[in-house]
């Protein structure tokens, strides 16, 4: 492995770990900073296989020496940490030992006709990178995020995305002129009311609208819908997690077409 | 409200918060103190409306003044503490203001004809809590672990299963004989072989097994399978998140039956 551009910190005041240190732990520092943190091997590497190349390769000092070298060698810049320093930056509850910092992609155009996923405030960012891995797997291709929903490239997104960002065009900040410029079918869940899912026809492409953890998709959202729809709940229980139904509800639009 | 038996507490070092701070945050203490904590509203209530009472509700002291006259009535004892006392105990990232300590309910035996749900070493609290609210919702009535999957009445999986918990038997700690002793089919996902889910027919009942996050269903597990199930996955990816693929197998078992 090249270590021409190879960087050593050992410092916790260091102004590339501090900034770092925002990035993995804050979850909208990556607004501020333009650039993202990707940590852990299986994000590093299904941001590659998306041909993304990091502008920052980041490795713990124990785990360097072993690291593959399609990590380092495409990277305009190396950095080794100290491996507590590299523990303390991380904000996950087991922290990994490297990542990578990549530009932010810019924002994708909101292309009227795409199957599309909107997010109406959906809080946990564990359910949102759920939605997010659901969404690629089932064919959709454009996933839009009212405010209020969990910041899409923060850490704990990311993590739970498993690397569906990069197959996917997110746009954030949406309001509801936008899903007014949607030309496909608008399809709302609801925990109550609408036709049963197993019972429909699905209209493909459409856009599935994912409401908040407590209070649902949002009455100005509904009232838009062409579709209301609703899960069989035979066992009787009051709602299923959001990224539950979400998941079926992908996958009956997506799969088998 | 009755306030008789009420126990105030301010001390950090009181045995009982001691005990609580375990159960609150220990993500086995149930197993040796023989109780749960149920934190917040919707979980102590979904305790009672299964008829459930609590041994000892706790109140946060801000919160006791206007909480719930049937929160109290029924527990053998009330203690409110000091709020900082109680956002201390907390395991949560949202402290909630209330909770219930309830007996741990024994564990059932194993009724080999019951639509059933298998966690092999599903590892993720979320996870767990996500597919206990599935299994609920699409009448599966009992659920079944392996070591190795996350504590079942831990805080973090009662909090995420959002009272499924009341409404299923739950066994911990089973093996292959046990599995074995299933009379109903036993169904294994996988993430790369096997039939289409949407071109089979499933029996019911049946016993879904969801496996590892990272390794998927054991070897032992698959050779006993009567039915090998995927998910088709039009957009490529390379799987779902197991709690993703769990709802979608117990709904296109459960639903419009």
């Amino acid at each position: 492995m090249t270590s021409s551009s190879v960087i050593a910190i050992h410092s916790r005041d260091n102004a590339f770990v501090k900034d770092l240190r925002r990035l993995a732990q804050d979850t909208t520092a990556y607004r501020k900073q333009g650039r993202v943190w990707l940590e852990g091997d299986h994000l590093c590497r299904a941001a590659l296989a998306r041909g993304l190349r990091a502008s920052v390769a980041v490795f713990s000092e124990s785990f360097w020496p072993s690291a593959r070298v399609e990590y380092a060698q495409d990277a305009i810049k190396t950095i080794v940490l100290a491996d507590a320093l590299f523990a303390d930056i991380s904000g996950l509850e087991s922290p990994a030992r490297m990542g990578f910092i990549l530009d932010l992609p810019a924002p994708a155009a909101l292309r009227a006709d795409a199957a599309t996923v909107v997010l109406d405030r959906v809080q946990d960012a564990g359910n949102v990178g759920s939605i997010l891995r659901s969404a690629s797997a089932f064919g959709f291709r454009q996933v839009v995020a009212f405010k209020g929903s969990a910041a899409l490239w923060s850490p704990k997104v990311l993590r739970a995305g498993m690397g569906a960002h990069f197959a996917l065009d997110l746009i954030e900040g949406v309001g509801l002129e936008d899903v007014q410029a949607l030309q496909v079918p608008l399809v709302v869940t609801s925990s109550h009311a609408g036709d049963y899912l197993h019972r429909v026809a699905l209209p493909w492409p459409c856009a599935w609208v994912m409401g908040h953890e407590g209070q649902g998709v949002s009455a100005a959202l509904e009232e838009r819908a062409a579709l209301r729809i609703r899960i069989a709940q035979p066992g009787g229980e009051e709602s299923l997690n959001v990224a539950a139904a979400a998941a079926i509800c992908l996958h009956a639009s997506g799969a088998g077409r």
